[in-house]
């Protein structure tokens, strides 16, 4: 089994003030590759007939060595790399025209079963696997499990249309977008590198009302959603190399 | 002098929860072709050199015969077809691959002289336009002039870091976004064709604060932004077919 390839382009929509492209599109454009190689290569959809099984984010990092600008073209290559009862593991790395590796991603992605939303053991859909897997391994740190956060909320934010996509989720790329809103614009004009981490514990749909609270530990910015009693629904951290430096 | 063709796709990230596209995706989706074929011709650019000139939408309607669905592909025309002193038209068609015209788009673009904030007379740039105009009219009724709306305001926002595009201003897709999570939610799942008109008159800018005002006339669902005593920034309205019937 090998590697897929997808070429890929910062297009005008994906950047921000700074014309590069901003955090949440350089993830929106890592999640639509796997969209993608899922769809192409018919990954558990075929063995799933009949049964109302989904993919679902479970936690994910990023690292970007430098943050590329409007019209920079590369090269995505993706890959399984291993499953286990609960997840299955899909890297990433994206190579620039010098041939340069300049940034990797790693995903963690559980099979919800949407009638009762609760996870598939992927040991009883273990054909879902067969021929996927690459005997490659992650390209980087994998996600790590991030902490809860405390303090009183930084931000409030209502889920509303624009927010949800087509299984009526806040979208992770909003999620992400909310909390860079919450940080110093001079912040993210000066972001040179970056290590992204995510996890999500519990969906949010359409209505909720969500608390952000967010915490400065050992230079990394970590953030926590949460939704009432409903408790923590996913949590991020961001190391920025203008806050280690 | 021909039309410019290009293929397009609704992609995942361009849908709603009805897994349909969302309007602003599709405004988005003709913006982009706009700007593809401006930078394919060079129109303007060359011309400009050492001029601190850009095109800035002034009015722009989108008229949709329905709303395309996930993955559907197909073709879009667009030409310019005339201009005057303050303004350049830009027209697109868009058709399905039944050969079907399903919907249409008018633009109309100003020039602005970014060092004094001020529209340039187009007939001082009479050579921007060479060789440019397509001699086709416009595929449907121009951007209607809108007036001004009355009442309290409906929502207030902040323009945020993730608001913002390349220049600093409020893109035009959040301006859609924010009028449409004021709307029920039904609505939105109802819609089966939609004319939308819009007129900017005044950017919004990183940390303006923002007013939204709507009403209902002659069955158009009407929006104003504005900015404290700045007055109104610009104006949209919505024909809904399921507000028609």
């Amino acid at each position: 089994m090998e590697k897929s390839v997808f070429r890929s382009k910062i297009e005008p929509q994906h950047v921000d003030f700074t014309s590069r492209v901003s955090i949440s599109s350089m993830c929106d454009i890592i999640l639509y590759v796997a969209g993608l190689d899922a769809h192409n290569r018919g990954f558990g959809i075929d063995t799933l007939a009949g049964k109302n099984f989904g993919w679902v984010l479970s936690r994910m990092c990023v690292e970007l060595d430098y943050i590329p600008k409007e019209y920079d073209e590369f090269t995505i290559h993706t890959w399984i790399s291993d499953y286990n009862r609960l997840s299955s593991t899909r890297n990433f790395t994206l190579t620039d025209d010098n041939g340069q590796i300049f940034a990797r991603a790693v995903s963690q992605w559980c099979m919800l079963d949407f009638d009762t939303r609760m996870p598939v053991d992927m040991n009883t859909l273990a054909q879902v696997h067969d021929g996927t897997i690459v005997d490659s391994p992650s390209p980087c740190e994998r996600p790590r499990r991030l902490g809860a956060v405390s303090g009183e909320p930084i931000a409030e934010h209502k889920v509303v249309y624009s927010d949800i996509d087509f299984n009526r989720h806040m979208n992770t790329m909003r999620y992400i977008d909310i909390i860079l809103d919450t940080m110093p614009i001079d912040e993210l004009e000066k972001l040179q590198t970056l290590r992204m981490d995510m996890n999500f514990m519990k969906e949010s749909l359409y209505g909720d009302n969500l608390q952000l609270r967010g915490e400065l530990v050992d230079n990394k910015r970590v953030y926590e959603f949460s939704k009432g009693d409903a408790g923590a629904l996913c949590r991020f951290s961001f190391e920025f190399n203008n806050i280690e430096k």
